[in-house]
């Protein structure tokens, strides 16, 4: 991978993209959307995108973006648990706290922890990193936030992993340069409307005794009804090389895009 | 089908899913959420839910609560063109607006068109219903609604089919009461996490030669990165008993959910 200059992330500072950027060194610089870090990538430009999550399944935004652009490619994953924290200004006590900013996902996913302390009045912002900065200047709020925007903000933290279930968000790390090693491979691919022509695809994933992490299926926008498929499969795209599955795969699909082969920084 | 009393729809008036729910006649009653409407569902009470579009894909929140609730079918399935027109109240001319109220996805599927006329100011508001009551108070304004949201609001139709793209929503009807017969089949499963799983589900189908329709994949929210698959193939259930499909599928799956057969209202 180059060595880049500027790592993009999806903003506001103090957001789970900037805190996934961090995990590589460079000068981060924030976007303020998933198409806007594509269009930054250049020959020393990377980007961090969010593309999965065990709550809300795939972003949708990455996806398309990697599918209809030309020469972009993955080559690591970032793997994030989001815990979430009640955070505020360190002047203020949990007994003070009448209402709390965050973003709608963070607050259904913290209201069950919360309302048994009292807390149901939630105010809807943009972004989490947003409640962060809204609660640092209102001293009868509190926000949930990241322990990373709680930090960055200023502020002292009341409460921790006030969230229901487990969120565990995936980051792909994106650039101009092809990795053909790595655990894991991405493809895209569309197939024709006939009857078994997934299955081909797949037949061939089983013939070679490849096993698949990950398939969607999303739109192509252009047909009605037209579909992509996302998949992701273990093994290298060296290996798939060698082993004839990339030449295979080309035979039975309409379209073959390979994204590239990424090693996985794990969960912290 | 059962002949119910109620019909819930996803509201506001006006909306998109209002007019969905219109072909069919009965008692038409606004739902403030997706999973309200599911939590209304009862012997006399049935609903009209958004399923899958052509430039978003699938709504998650649709497959999500026919996938974890029980005893909650699929009956029909209504296609809708989404035409957006531009709309204002009947005193205004075009010449004279100068901010444009809209949804979020209806401003940029009409961004395009609407530069070209001029208009670059666009207010995002909750729902082009919504947009429609607002363009009725403010003389220097318009909305980018449907044709149907215009007439229920009393607006004047501007401009026509402002829309990039081909924009149709599929909306499921579900009830209570499972039907066997029908065009087209809804199944949901899950597959063991081992090479070939979700091959060996689809080799069912292609032994039996149905074509599959769609297919989406969604994480269960209870272990992370287990997901489940939502997929419908053609033919009607009481078919797929008779030819063995169902029995073989049941064999490969972990859990199978039948959510029915559907006819289809086309395309209006």
């Amino acid at each position: 991978m180059v060595d880049p200059d500027g790592i993009y992330y999806l903003g506001p500072k103090g957001s789970f993209s900037h805190e996934a950027a961090l995990k590589i060194e460079g000068n981060h610089i924030e976007a303020s959307s998933i198409s806007e870090i594509f269009d930054k990538l250049s020959t020393n430009a990377i980007g961090v995108v969010p593309v999965e999550n065990t709550l809300e399944g795939p972003v949708n935004e990455t996806l398309d973006n990697l599918y209809t652009r030309k020469g972009v490619y993955v080559n690591k994953r970032i793997d994030m648990k989001i815990d979430l924290v009640l955070a505020s200004r360190p002047d203020v006590e949990l007994e003070s706290v009448t209402k709390v900013y965050s973003h709608n996902h963070a607050i259904h996913e913290a209201r069950n922890t919360l309302s048994k302390l009292g807390l149901t009045n939630f105010i809807p912002v943009n972004s989490t990193s947003k409640a962060a900065q809204l609660a640092l200047e209102d001293k009868q709020s509190a926000a949930i936030c990241s322990r990373f925007a709680a930090k960055l903000y200023g502020l002292k933290i009341l409460k921790e992993n006030i969230q229901d279930g487990v969120n565990i968000t995936r980051f792909l790390v994106v650039s101009r340069e092809l990795t053909e090693v790595g655990e894991r491979t991405i493809v895209f691919f569309t197939v024709p409307d006939v009857p078994g022509s997934l299955f081909k695809v797949l037949e061939k994933f089983y013939l070679h005794n490849v096993n698949l992490s990950m398939i969607y299926s999303r739109p192509t926008k252009i047909i009605p009804w037209n579909y992509y498929f996302y998949l992701e499969f273990e093994g290298s795209i060296s290996e798939a090389k060698r082993t004839g599955l990339l030449d295979e795969l080309s035979k039975v699909t309409q379209e073959l895009k390979i994204v590239g082969s990424y090693t996985t920084i794990p969960v912290t």
